[in-house]
């Protein structure tokens, strides 16, 4: 037995992830289901990869995700398993694994088609594979009746599906651009621009001013937490998720920027002048736009 | 121990699904519980009926599922114990299990009122039975402590409430009438019409065009999965539930079709005609209405 | 292993829940944990105080409830753990306990800060306690390898954060202020006033008339349960959770009062006069306005 984690869009109100348990708890009784999420927004990709980076690690070792957001159900895409030093990844190939695939245990990960109807429900339906066939294949595997190996033949990792311009980059010396990958329920705006990204920019010292543009809005220095600026006003963190993240403390980043997934999100970085106030000449200091 | 499921119209928000959990586990601590849903429209019986016999037969045999939709709580309306062959049923008699009463396996199923204090709470409110007497009579049953017998007298069958006018029917030679009984996340409208009666009416070949009417809409054909049809084209399909589905690929049938919980469907078929293009004076090919 | 309830404001659709999941089954895989709700509305501490205060008391003893509303998440406030007879809550110091520290059984409750580092997470970010401290915690209780008092020192009770007027009162003779704490999915408004003090205005006996207000609306007398009345028409009764509720049969009281949570409800009772029926110069009865 083992923890089987569900990420899906298929919300909580029908009874598509109670039908999947039902098939679980058919093949292994024992097995342990925890809800990651049903709220991905339906068929958003971009959304899913980014929690399954984001949440799947945290769980014990062995742990068995399933990650099923599939407008491509009944087609002749594939369903893939990914198995890293620790857990088992089961989802259409669709791309949905993008950001699981760069973390750093997935490399070498061991990669197998999901075509062994031994593990397959009886009746295969063309409209719900997750019942179908990733619920009794996970259960499989959590029961130790199947290993990763015995559900298909390997993966080539070059011909696998992919969500392209996922993850924030360097575009210029001094400037990254990223894109709102997540408005969470507090409306804070998750982007993909990683910890380690803005790090890089600022050159490891503080002696360079962050400045985060989202919408049209833009935000002076980063925020070690919600709080740290009045109620009301915004700021620019690391997020819980190790990603940059746009906030409003008390208050909705998604409304005081317009914000929504897909817009993009720019961090410019400039070393900060020295001795440089009451300078003639010198340009006001910007307001940080929250004001 | 067993499976306990529930359905509810309560919502997650408010802790009423949490309260019968908490009493569920005081009196059987090892009782594995699933949520179907709770997302269940308020006092909306038709929905939860549809969703119990949609649901409930996947789990594995012992499941105990509870119902609760409960509109007349607190009234004269008795409480139902409902046994097959596989599981237990426990509901307010409203008719919330007409359609898992007409399945095959509910054939001589055994009926018994919930009437035995020994297996409610000692304090019975007159607001929420569902945690007062459904949730612990599942929980003794689920212990073993209790049999269905032993919650209450034989119900007879004649005597059970019951919801008219559920499940499409054949209305005329050719012709299905049926209803829209549940919209799901993905605004696919879920009707009451078996895929059993849509073979009949197609006469089990394949020589007959069917035609499916909702709202002002009618969709030509049958498809067999979400994807057979263009991005934001109407379809109809057999879902997963085994029930006529009108759906548009990657988009809203709800919206397309205008259509909610408890509009008319109709489906009609006849003959292709051999050879009919071009005769003169036919009527031209109706555009199906998705263009 | 024990029973690990949630509350929190971090809703169903973020991946919160799913990883404070995952943390605390990374250290009591035999922990079994259950939602209460998460959909407190964000930073709504009198909403969640009042669902603790409803809700845990139903679990079995042993119990460990995490209560996750947390607006001042990387300030100085503290993290408290309260132990009374039978359960344990760990919670931000901010008054999400208030109502849970008035209850009988808290009477002589241990308090201990939460601050030993031994218990947390090895990385504690500054914007997700309950994943990095409370949960963790929960978790190191749960599997027996803590005990409250080894999480930190005793926290004076005299020092705690409270949520002030929080709880209906007796203002004047034959009146109670109170104000709706929750809304419910129904539109029951649910207050803060509690069974006993309706019984205390009444005098234990029949013979006065209640009289509830809430927004433009006035209610008369106590019903027993929702379909006392005809659909569509109002009530007020003692809810499941001991407290009083305005209702609407088969309809909202939030849209036919226009209240939410905050807004003042008032409860007078008056000696129903003897044959006062036809007296001159009376006024007339007023009619329920419901009408």
């Amino acid at each position: 037995m083992a923890v089987i984690t569900l990420i899906t869009d298929f919300g909580l109100d029908d009874e598509y992830v109670g039908v999947m348990k039902a098939v679980i708890l058919g093949i292994d009784p024992a097995a342990l289901i925890v809800d990651i999420s049903h709220g991905i927004g339906p068929q958003d990709l971009v959304q899913a990869a980014f929690m399954a980076a984001a949440a799947c690690p945290h769980f014990p070792d062995g742990a068995i995700h399933l990650v099923v957001v599939d407008p491509g159900v009944g087609t002749g895409r594939r369903l893939l398993g990914l198995q890293d030093g620790r857990h088992i990844y089961l989802a259409p190939d669709n791309g949905v694994l993008t950001l699981v695939r760069r973390r750093p245990e997935a490399t070498g990960a061991r990669l197998h088609w999901i075509e062994n109807r031994a593990f397959f429900r009886p009746q295969i339906g063309a409209t719900f594979h997750g019942r179908d066939i990733l619920a009794p294949a996970a259960a499989h595997l959590s029961a130790g009746r199947a290993t990763l190996a015995a559900l298909g033949p390997p993966a080539d990792p070059e011909s696998l599906a992919a969500i392209e311009g996922l993850g924030g980059r360097i575009t210029a010396p001094g400037r990254i651009r990223g894109q709102v990958v997540h408005v969470d329920r507090f409306g804070n705006l998750v982007t993909d621009i990683e910890a380690g990204l803005i790090e890089k920019l600022r050159g490891g010292g503080d002696g360079r001013l962050l400045r985060v543009a989202a919408g049209r809005r833009r935000i002076a220095g980063l925020s070690a937490t919600y709080a740290d600026v009045e109620a009301g006003r915004p700021l620019a963190l690391i997020g819980s998720r190790g990603f940059l993240e746009i906030a409003v403390n008390r208050g909705s980043a998604r409304d005081f920027c317009r914000c929504r997934p897909g817009d993009g999100v720019h961090v410019s970085a400039r070393r900060i002048p020295v001795a440089a106030a009451g300078r003639r000449g010198r340009p006001k200091p910007r307001r940080n736009s929250g004001t």
